[in-house]
């Protein structure tokens, strides 16, 4: 894992839990410290404090009836620029050398889609410049420059992403993200009481896990891990726990098939009935769903032996009044039938790398469900996972008792 | 006063009062498109929000005892840039096209040193690419970004002093200063109840109100008006009165001679007595107070026979005990005899460009403070001010006879 540097480079990212006030951010600075004090160089990311952002967004609601994306984008920039300047001071405070960098100072170039851009690449100089000064750089997480010198800002997950992409620019040894949770568990705590933390995890494993419910880090920023081979360290700001550790773990055999139990309760469901079975048919569908920035998410697709078949997909609770309107006016476009709606509904699923070579898990956790008394609606698989919709009421039997098939209570 | 343009073009600066709240941000930014309908180009300069910059200092005092000064400059910077989207989103919002501009995007660039930065340049590109575009472009006041691509602030008096740089980087007709009085005042309305606006003002006469306890502009902007002569307007953004011009006046020679009273209660005076009357020693006494940036006002020293001196100097109230504390060390090493000092000051001027070309004025107002019963403690002149030292409690009497004494009551 170390690189071909004499001192290890770590970057690690606070969230805004982690930097909510000045005490816990005076705390943050006694950890980033004690880590540099230890002959490790160290470059953080932070996130806005607390509940900075959703200050800053209900403030543009009272000045204007839809804000602006550009100055939204602006205007959010400066929560991550207040804590990472903060920090900074705390980390001086306390003998530590630091400087804080915005984005456009650390050199973070992003796409120009305000509110969701993508990094389009780092240069990591004066980055290196202030480390080899012997300062901490503390850099804002979520935001970058384009080209024509405006600030735009990542979306969801965005500081996660921002510190993956700058431990991969400076070929960091890890990249490790600060929450209020111990590391990654076989399933959610506080559903399942003896869900046990995982000591390591596949980045595809994590990616599955954070796509379908596992909040603790971005899909988004797994991928870009995966992508790079950065070793992301999860762990708890406010403990010593040693934490979970995605990384590429080669000797799947010998590992335990299924991994975690992954659970989401905000799905609905719509359902078009009675579409004619031609090319074109799902693009028209999906395509202005897209448009309309609806993250659609499960597709399932029977087609039947009359020319016609059934399109069911789910969408977040919040897009769904959006998305019924929409598909309402394609229904009779494309020829379909009719349209029906469903929610309270709950995705449950099973994922693990090793349940690619090994077949009967499929079986095993519908046996599993059958027996808890948990019917299944709808359900997808990829190559290291399987996913039920279920009712929404059933979720904790259900992830209970799948929990307990697999074994995931056991070392 | 109209430029070598078809069109007018406007810098106009807002306060910090006058983007208080939401409510505010949307009253300014319809005076701003109001001004944009009128077919006038408009270029704002905004403070940071009402008590924003004092909640932002408060914070960086609770995770360091001594705030680092360059993280302090860049933490204080987003107070301005959350006022400039704000208001550019309410424009938006209000039908009028506009884009905030940070000061780096703005092309102000400033020197290092922080907390006090000066402009060094201003690239008005961008504005002018903005203002073409039918865009009004509001601009962060009190800061720049220097060659480095670090934020520094302009210390007290920056928006003003941005504004007006602004002003005189697009060769603008008129830089107009909202804030919450209506103009600038023969003497203080608070003071004085019959005290007038004046309708116009010339630069010097304004420097020295403003160095004299006027409060309205900073000398600094006052004095960077006169070097480019941009017109300066300063009027209220809660009301539609007409305000006061301050910009060059020729004729001084038909002017009233006397303009207006200014006077300042924040005055403590440090004396030491006895001092060598040889060269170096003022130097050795002011050079380190300047150092440790302790400003120093009023300065008097009497030569008498015996080859020693008095030198009384003030400072103000807060600087006192600092001051007191580095003359004590300097008294010995320049061989002068001791050191008093005393609080419970004022100062009181009378002002007027039309003083110089004329006689009698110093007479006519010791005479009239002393019909006052008011003492003289110490006196100092220059071309366009008389300026007294006297007791704070006698400021309310003296201000009202000398406002009577010259006639500035009538037109």
């Amino acid at each position: 894992m170390a690189g071909g540097r004499a001192t290890t480079l770590v970057v690690q990212k606070y969230g805004g839990t982690s930097v909510g006030d000045a005490e816990r951010i005076k705390r943050v600075a006694g950890r980033i410290a004690a880590t540099a004090a230890r002959g490790t160089s160290v470059v953080v990311v932070v996130s806005a404090m607390g509940h900075a952002t959703d200050e800053l967004i209900a403030l543009a609601r009272q000045v204007a009836r839809e804000p602006f994306d550009r100055e939204l984008d602006h205007l959010l920039a400066t929560g991550e620029q207040v804590s990472a300047s903060l920090t900074a001071m705390a980390l001086i405070d306390q003998g530590c050398p630091s400087v804080s960098l915005t984005a456009g100072q650390a050199g973070i170039r992003t796409t120009g889609l305000y509110s969701r851009a993508r990094i389009a690449d780092i240069n990591p100089e004066r980055m290196r410049r202030e480390i080899d000064a012997g300062r901490v750089p503390i850099v804002t997480g979520f935001q970058g420059v384009t080209d024509g010198q405006d600030v735009t800002t990542l979306g969801r997950g965005g500081s996660d992403t921002s510190a993956v992409a700058l431990a991969a620019a400076l070929r960091a040894d890890r990249c490790e993200i600060y929450t209020d949770v111990e590391g990654i568990y076989t399933a959610d705590p506080r559903v399942v009481p003896n869900a046990r933390k995982m000591e390591e995890v596949s980045y595809e494993e994590m990616l599955e896990l954070a796509q379908l419910g596992a909040r603790v880090m971005h899909p988004r920023a797994v991928e870009l891990g995966e992508v790079y081979d950065v070793p992301i360290l999860v762990r708890s700001s406010f403990s010593d726990a040693p934490g979970t550790l995605i990384h590429r773990i080669e000797n799947v055999e010998v590992r335990k098939n299924v991994r975690g139990i992954a659970h989401d309760t905000d799905v609905a469901k719509i359902r078009i009935q009675g579409v004619p079975d031609r090319p074109g048919v799902a693009a028209a569908i999906f395509a202005p769903l897209a448009q309309a920035g609806i993250s659609v998410d499960t597709i399932v697709q029977n087609t039947s032996l009359d020319g016609k078949t059934d399109i069911s997909f789910t969408v977040s609770q919040t897009d769904q009044d959006r998305a019924i309107e929409m598909v309402k006016r394609i229904v009779p476009q494309i020829g379909a039938e009719r349209l029906d709606h469903s929610d309270g509904l709950a995705k449950v699923s099973i994922v693990g790398t090793g349940m690619q070579s090994a077949p009967g898990y499929a079986a095993r956790m519908f046996e599993t469900l059958s027996v808890a008394g948990v019917n299944i609606d709808m359900i997808t698989t990829s190559d290291i996972r399987i996913t039920c919709i279920i009712g929404s009421d059933s979720v904790s039997i259900a992830v209970n008792a799948l929990h307990a098939a697999f074994e995931l209570d056991r070392e």
